[in-house]
């Protein structure tokens, strides 16, 4: 197809298109002997998942460029990749930029190892878990230690399906999923908590409270 | 306690403190003989409710004055009273000022059936989880329905840690723990969900994407 047919597809304009190629996001199309080029289902779902970086992700274009990048690493694993598009989500700087675990309360270390989960020591997401877990003990509220494995292990049990939804025909409609499933399903999570909650509620707190 | 120690106590200033009694949120001190009002811990619980509220809670001092309205009713069982802080939470108007379930999709409704919730028609959470569905749809992400029901399970799941933590002891320590905790809790979810996406992804996808 033509640019402008990868512009009808996508509904992202030929200025826009032309702003990824020049950006390095995405690669140029195919010229053909009538020195036209010619885009097909690889650029179509390149604009795709660069969309959902944009769009949901809040990635900016340098941001996406790391991502994408990853992608033409031809011995780049699953995991090494589905890492760098959920660590571009944190709006974190790449580990390399930083002191490895600088951010990481011990706290957290000890969690990680008590759970049995394998979490890289330059995962953003170690201080992210530190600074919520430090606005929870600010305003007093105290869980058990118990109480928080059990979330922890709830939380497992999201990621699971997570990780089982993300499609392995083509790197780049799994990157997508693995953004825009982060990104999309947080709200949907708190909201059936919050209705869950209702139904728990309802089945144990019938009684009065001055009763 | 005078107002000056209740104001220490809780780190809030008389002038506020004050401020919450013009409101109606603050109950007035016990006025001993020597004339000065007398603060005990029922004031101080109920400061840090009303910070809870205002601070974390986001919510307005008309809001506020909802919740702890329900405190004072003597008939309220726990299950209302709980509610009445959860759907404080939401932003959305008293039931009564909407139409019950106007803002709820069929889907959802079919949803909570299956997974066998109660849930009251005029929870707000209903039309967030619409909302957050479409989002998801709108995106093209296509979640099969047993994917669904699995996410359902693990947030059911985390409903019922919520509702074990919340103390029996006190209704304003209950609705206090019931703000804070979902608040501040949805924070420390959302980054165990992203480490353990990180845990099982090193546990399935070792192996290189063009391998």
């Amino acid at each position: 197809m033509r640019l402008g047919d990868l512009s009808a597809c996508t509904g992202v304009s030929v200025a826009s298109l032309k702003y990824y190629q020049r950006e390095g996001v995405l690669p140029a199309g195919l010229v053909s002997p009538e020195r036209t080029a010619s885009y097909d289902d690889t650029h179509l779902a390149r604009v795709r998942l660069i969309r959902a970086l944009l769009d949901s992700g809040g990635l900016s274009v340098a941001a996406v460029r790391s991502v994408v990048d990853a992608l033409d690493r031809t011995d780049i694993s699953w995991h090494a990749l589905l890492g760098t598009a959920q660590r571009a989500l944190s709006g974190a700087p790449p580990a390399t930029e930083r002191s490895a675990g600088a951010a990481d309360g011990p706290n957290v270390s000890q969690l990680l190892q008590e759970w049995g989960w394998s979490v890289g020591p330059d995962s953003p997401y170690r201080a992210a878990l530190t600074g919520a877990l430090r606005a929870l003990d600010a305003a007093d509220i105290r869980l058990g230690p118990g109480d928080l494995s059990h979330y922890a292990a709830a939380m497992h049990a999201i990621a699971e399906i997570d990780l089982s939804t993300v499609p392995r025909d083509s790197p780049e409609a799994a990157l997508r999923q693995v953004v825009l499933g982060t990104v999309l399903l947080d709200p949907v999570l708190l909201a059936m908590r919050r209705l869950a909650q209702e139904d728990v509620s309802a089945a144990v707190n019938s009684e009065s409270v001055d009763g």
